[in-house]
């Protein structure tokens, strides 16, 4: 599951490869995403925001990505909103660990989304480096049911 | 002006360069960034989140630093939060303008960060894509001032 993500995300999402993005691991209630600091780097030798918040922006859109899969509903993921907090520079190898907000939602937003084909759930992504927790993404995503023909 | 930037954002922040980013106009009160779609594409052909955030957030950088260095100010520049509305998907080359939530506030800041040492702006970036607002970003920052030995 490691490994058909990791390169799902480089196959499709072409940044997450310039990025150096591996999978760390794949659980049904949270996915950690890691980057290394070179090709993610600024000018002040740290990582740059932009790099951070892709990370959690990839880390939160897999969650979403494998549970739904492991639901076996097909489904478009749109990103609606994130607020993102930089808390401490990075200054190495950082990750990025997803999970939904409120775990026990999730029945509910399966129920909705084949309801009325589209629900609406919330996730976080903390980032850590060094073990500490250096930033946090909040994101909010809109699954819409792609129906085959 | 806009050469000098480009370059310094390919030297220094390498996902720059893996986006492609390029330099459309350095004016004092907005910046205004291009990316096109090809490396920041997401499975679904559309702009990846965060490439959108990404270049946001290298718009937003990108006007407080050419400002700070027009006052004749060296200083670090660090990105605290920020939040990230995306509002239509994004088809083909985007552009990031940013620009000062409130000018009139330019030379408080620029007080504070004399006085103090230290000082918070707020910058708005706004995406666009054929001619259409597709996204907004709000960020804070602080500057901190540096001292030349």
């Amino acid at each position: 599951m490691q490994n058909e993500l990791e390169q799902y995300l480089h196959d499709h999402i072409p940044l997450s490869k310039a990025m150096k993005v591996s999978v760390v691991s794949v659980e049904e209630n949270n996915v950690v995403l890691q980057a290394p600091l070179d090709p993610n780097i600024n000018h002040r030798e740290t990582v740059f925001g932009g790099s951070a918040s892709a990370l959690a922006i990839l880390a939160a859109w897999s969650l979403l990505h494998t549970r739904l899969r492991r639901s076996g509903i097909d489904s478009r993921l749109v990103i609606q909103r994130n607020t993102m907090e930089y808390r401490k520079p990075i200054m190495g190898e950082f990750t990025a660990r997803a999970s939904l907000d409120d775990p026990d939602k999730w029945q509910q937003f399966l129920r909705m989304l084949s309801r009325k084909g589209k629900a609406r759930v919330e996730v976080s992504s903390v980032l850590e480096y060094s073990g500490k927790e250096v930033g946090r993404l909040n994101g909010e995503f809109v699954a819409i049911e792609v129906y085959s023909a």
